[in-house]
């Protein structure tokens, strides 16, 4: 076998990398359950028909086939359109499903985190991921969900991205906007094609606001004055509830106040308010956030990275009034979502963040000769009983070859057995020995039954690059 | 959309299924880190000619197809086939890719755990699972492997398997053999034909020893003595090195010791010695184990949990010469796999195991109205501060539903905020409050700046079920 290539769009990491992932994963992880939310996994793959019920999203799926299908000619081509499977492109789509399927068996508010990996059968392209791993957080009623839902979320999802802060990541900013308000504003104007107004909006960033100007007249039909008003709300953002008045001014200027309108400044402004007293700073209305997919109806949000908000969103997520619905109820919900790897890809990649070694082990227990090995193997048992991740040198070579061994992988301890100290003195008691710091050359006895490495070397741990 | 139903093959748990497995997965992953088992996670997808080189599994692979592919026109049907996906089927093909890929960059002996979905696309049958979850811990070295590395890496499973007990997990047992005993005493006998001969002994469990010999003389041409002898190796089995002796005793007997048998008995022999000094009782020598896959060259592994062995094995693997190879290099390895959701999923068919609630909320913070919604959050806020899981009551319906909410999620503590206490009585402090254990009805003035519950509270634990 030739030495494999790696498979673009398909990231791995080599063990030091996946500790900073683990590491992102057990932080996510960690907030949002002590926020309540449970979690759960669902399936990887889902009936091919539900995931495509949303159009725009079909060229994106993987579809399986059994490699032996047509061999086994259980399935006639009629049924097997039915049956077909793709692997899932997001969380939520499973989500939803999970909700219907066991809506019986679930608590209402439902409150779940889920981290697993999507799949997107995109081409090939430059940075684009085909298999990355999301996190999510969601909310789902039945029925009806109170709108503090939507104050909460982006704040916990806040919360959890602001735990990693400490190993380098930088600052988060949310940017909320609300689209009853868009909505509100552009009916208003007389612009009805809400979908294609906001499909437009959502260029801004990559084409600039003169060519969306032109794309709204030629393509949605709107006047120059027309999408001289959509620019000028999408142009609005703050910190503050005072957003929400130049809104209203805005609004008023083109006589294009809404109910709907006023509906969605009411909320964006309770988010707003709410959100600079629990995390001042954080959450910043910024109206020209769309968001694409459809489903959105209240609150909207998108992340960046203070510093680097040209990397785009690393967390986008909305409210959605109808997240699943089996005719006789409807789910209503709020939830974000991380791209998990895009953000640890780029942790890695701009040399922000390092893991202080890419073995869990602490400590490395020599080994003299083959015939001592259950020696060094008891007291790296002794170590392990007590919580000290502890390995045994695979091999009895010469001493400064062991300590070599620990070294490579960041071993920062290297124990010699009683019978075998370093100076060659045996040392009485099969958990006595001696402990070597490799980095300070330190050494000194020790009792596998009672030392314990400083704290800050019990585990590895992920921390800002160069520190 | 219709109720949805559940996908045959693909299992899913409501929330408290999953945090039995979700303890499951953390259990073996601290196991292994203590060991000094680096993580990695491999990518779901390899190349299809990859993943068919053992022609055996073929029928098992799902293959991938991008749903716009031939609408792309991109690719030819010639260049198709080297570029089609698969799903992986383990963890043992994806590890042996990354080891080559990366051989520059590892440090050998590398020791890695890897947790992760594999999927088989098999025709649905009852209990076969098409998606789950593996957790497999192997060691590789380039070029060499000592060979106490197939002594440790079943005590590895053994005692991460058997951090589980505590939880209701029954014993395990490791039924362990040596392909050179095996392949040393047919070879001995004149049967040339290993592979087939051990095929045959395999199915030993399902089809009984009568059958098996009527096979071994209709299919491998042996005679009626070879194949008793063939079936007295399979019923040897036993916990102390005695059984060296027996198999030598039965291959002189039938004058078929080998030199490769020899060497097989003396490496089963050191492992079934290590093995009783070091986890007295746990592994077993069963010369009836044969393992199906061809690339085990020496010990092989099975595990049973006692009591429950019609259940067949837990957990296998094996050590094999040549895990992979770039042409240049050659890496050995020795490993062991558990099926985690096969696992999980009978330990909560057969109800042995559960959780002590299905959220992570220790304390729902009551809200008294909306207006005092933030007093509550504070609550709640100060409480995640310092650790404990904590959830805001979704609404200010009156007290006793929101004692309810909690009770139904099997929440135990419920947080009544200082201007609102239950007995109406206004306390002072925004931190300050009255706690409610629900499950006694205790309920006592408590300061959420310090409060803190019992130990076994804070998270939800997983217990043997009826406790």
């Amino acid at each position: 076998m030739a030495r494999p290539t790696p498979l673009s769009g398909f990231p791995e990491w080599l063990p030091d990398g996946r500790a900073v992932e683990q590491h992102v994963l057990d932080v996510l992880r960690r907030t949002f359950e002590l926020h309540g939310f449970a979690g759960i996994e669902t399936r990887a793959v889902e009936p091919l028909d539900q995931l495509l019920r949303k159009g725009e999203t079909s060229k994106e799926v993987y579809v399986l086939r059994r490699l032996q299908e047509e061999a086994d000619g259980e399935e006639t081509p009629s049924d097997r359109s039915e049956k077909q499977l793709g692997l899932h492109f997001d969380l939520t789509v499973p989500f939803a499903r999970y909700v219907l399927e066991n809506a019986g068996r679930l608590a209402f508010p439902f409150k779940r985190y889920q981290i697993q990996k999507v799949w997107r059968g995109e081409r090939p392209q430059d940075g684009r991921f085909r298999e990355f791993v999301q996190a999510d957080i969601d909310v789902v009623g039945a029925g009806e969900l109170p709108y503090h839902f939507e104050v909460e979320l982006p704040l916990v999802m806040a919360e959890a991205l602001g735990a990693l802060r400490d190993v380098g990541v930088p600052e988060v900013r949310i940017l909320v906007n609300n689209r009853k308000v868009a909505e509100g504003f552009y009916r208003g104007l007389g612009l009805d094609d809400v979908e294609g107004v906001l499909r437009q909006v959502d260029k801004l960033d990559k084409i600039g606001p003169e060519a969306v100007a032109d794309l709204l007249v030629a393509e949605q039909g709107a006047t120059p004055e027309q999408a001289k008003a959509c620019l000028e709300l999408a142009a609005i953002a703050g910190q503050d509830v005072a957003v929400v008045e130049r809104v209203r001014s805005l609004a008023a200027s083109y006589d294009a106040v809404t109910e709907l309108l006023e509906t969605g400044l009411g909320e964006l402004g309770a988010l707003i308010e709410a959100a600079a007293r629990r995390a001042p700073g954080v959450v910043v209305a910024d109206l020209k956030i769309a968001r694409g997919l459809d489903y959105y109806t209240g609150s909207v949000y998108e992340t960046v990275l203070v510093g680097h908000e040209q990397l785009g969103s690393i967390c986008s997520g909305g409210r959605y009034d109808t997240l699943a619905s089996d005719g006789k109820n409807t789910y209503p919900g709020v939830g974000l979502s991380v791209g998990v790897s895009r953000l640890v890809s780029r942790l890695l990649a701009a040399g922000l963040v390092t893991a202080t070694r890419g073995v869990p082990t602490a400590v490395l227990v020599a080994v003299a000769d083959e015939e001592s090995r259950p020696q060094s193997d008891a007291v790296a048992a002794a170590l392990r009983g007590r919580g000290v991740p502890a390995d045994v040198a695979p091999s009895a070579a010469k001493f400064g070859k062991q300590i070599k061994y620990a070294d490579r992988r960041g071993i920062p301890f290297v124990w010699f057995p009683a019978a075998a100290g370093e100076d060659g003195e045996p040392v009485a008691g099969p958990l006595l020995g001696q402990v070597k710091d490799i980095r300070s050359g330190d050494q000194a006895d020790a009792d596998a039954a009672s030392w314990e490495p400083p704290a800050q070397d019990l585990w590895p741990r992920v921390v800002p690059a160069g520190e």
